[in-house]
């Protein structure tokens, strides 16, 4: 069986919805050197192994740890899975018998998922005027029983940052761990002035997703922690592998992806990176105030994503154009300025949306 | 940055230990096809979400699924991911406050980390003279509060496939779930006369890796259920997906993995894999009298895997020479005759031993 080349099968020409994108050609091709490895048997695949701490040290200097020598972490599965694991952590160092998180309305559902699974009160609050956490709301949240309260800097719906700082502040008064949700926007913050860092608060836990706008390969997550109490408070004996414990939720992972954003931040942190950053802002700012003069309610946007109030019937209609486009629980229109996404896609966008 | 070939990367050579193998050229030729898709939002990307149906319907053949059109599942990370799942449907759907597992001690230990996580109670029961688990034992361990009866078909230290239907009966008494662990064993056993699939016994579901003996690159692993009860039991809402809900454990999963195992499972299914499972069986029960001539105490293998007693001194050498070989809790070296285990191979092992 012989097919087209990659670039058909995975066309991102029209994808203004997914918080992935294009993964950068380095991170192919070492991609692809990777496929048989398993990153979750370190004793039999010693090179990925290698990489895994490689990649770690990486993403401890972007997300600002202090000190690369405690930093502790894996690739995970994606964002999902580093939260569950910070949920999973924070339920088992905690006292209580009947442990809750608080976090923001703005949380992804993983945290949804999470509680579920680990059987954990979930305590969402709402959001204030700017879409930011609210610290009011989250302070009068916590209890003795809050083992951790979470933070979201780069919102999914709306790309919003919560005030890191604050919440770390209130989680500590009340006794909980501190994580932060960065899955989406840890490749892009640090080239911006907002507090969301190890190196802004004294947060226990952090996402951040090289599959995202860190441009590797499907599937590469990351969970990055202050010190090695969190991956200790997961970890489950291993029998008969040559290795002692498993801290990860999963037990085989991709080593593509390991490899591949090794590759990837190897080759474009800081400079591609910041580049990629600020062309995305920009086609995420241009947006917003096309929209804006055409009359359309839109979220100002803070990071690269525009949440914009256009009528459902022309969102169907761009839908059956072949645009994939997806929506905010209030209805909005959510346009995630990607890498892959270019002003000529968005320009390409706009003409459609003005015929429709 | 350039580096060796993939063979060079991802040398099988030595590799004793693993239950992952060189992946088939075409799972590798797929995977590349698919490194940036994510049949976690299949909304927006389409295809592979496509490819994920045909996958699970492969699956479902290969399982001796009584009737494709209610067969139920999706592509996990692998075995650890659907087991743990299979635990979860299996609390959720339980009436009792206090939910039990019962697992014969060969279980994997992801069923550890999945009574961890889940906070269920995990009931080891012992084996029987032949390395299975003892009926008897997981009589006397169920009782009303038992949510799931575990079965190995395969298992991971010595091979052995567990008397499935009747396990299946004593949790069908006990009002709880039947989960069968085909993970390594679910391609090889469709040639044999083993009773272990959903043909075989009113299973619930079933896990089957094809990044095992599937031969689909890493990571790929399946989880089968008889019906949609099981994923309805594990599902979350998904505000801002163009979906409305997500049964999985993770959030973003590889599509790399997904297509990989369409290609080769439409490659291989049946005749590849009876091939492959009768050349590793013979190299395996070839070691197996190999060993045995050599005066080591020897498990007879029921499937392609040799366990046997090897002084811990021999071992270190043997790791030293470069084989990649792991042991069994009892102490015992655990050869595993994957599709890359060549005669050429374990004779060069073989050789190594006695010159050690």
């Amino acid at each position: 069986m012989h097919r087209s080349p990659v670039v058909d099968a995975e066309s991102f020409d029209r994808i203004l919805s997914s918080m992935c994108t294009e993964p950068h050609p380095a991170a192919r091709e070492a991609a692809e050197r990777f496929l048989a490895s398993n990153p979750g048997d370190p004793a039999t695949y010693e090179e990925i192994a290698e990489l895994e701490t490689r990649a770690i040290d990486l993403l401890a200097g972007i997300v600002d740890h202090p000190d690369p020598r405690t930093a502790d972490g894996y690739i995970t599965s994606g964002g999902t899975e580093a939260n569950v694991q910070a949920v999973r952590a924070a339920r088992n160092r905690s006292d209580s018998d009947d442990p809750n998180v608080v976090a923001p309305e703005s949380a992804h559902f993983s945290f949804t998922k999470a509680a579920e699974l680990l059987d954990v009160e979930l305590r969402t609050v709402p959001l204030d005027s700017n879409l930011r956490a609210d610290t009011d709301a989250v302070s009068a949240a916590v209890d003795a029983d809050t083992a951790l309260v979470v933070g979201v800097a780069g919102s999914t719906e709306y790309g919003r940052v919560d005030p890191i700082p604050e919440l770390s502040a209130i989680a500590d008064d009340a006794g909980a761990r501190m994580h932060v949700d960065a899955a989406w926007g840890g490749f892009v913050l640090p080239f911006t002035e907002h507090d969301w860092s190890f190196a802004d608060a004294p947060i226990d836990t952090l996402t951040v997703d090289p599959h995202k706008f860190g441009r590797a390969v499907v599937p590469a997550g990351g969970l990055i922690a202050r010190d090695s109490t969190t991956l200790d408070a997961l970890a489950v004996e291993t029998p008969y592998l040559e290795t002692y414990s498993q801290a990860t939720l999963t037990g085989t992972r991709s080593g593509a992806g390991v490899a591949s954003a090794v590759a990837v931040m190897e080759e474009l942190w800081p400079d591609g990176y910041r580049e990629t950053a600020r062309r995305c802002q920009r086609n995420a700012d241009w947006l917003a105030s096309e929209l804006a003069s055409r009359g359309y309610e839109v979220v100002a946007p803070t990071l690269p994503l525009v949440a914009s109030s256009i009528p459902e019937s022309t969102i169907e209609e761009l839908r059956a154009a072949g645009w994939k486009i997806s929506r905010t629980a209030r209805g909005e229109v959510r346009v995630v300025c990607m890498p892959h996404v270019t002003r000529e896609q968005l320009e390409a966008f706009l003409r459609d949306l003005d015929r429709i």
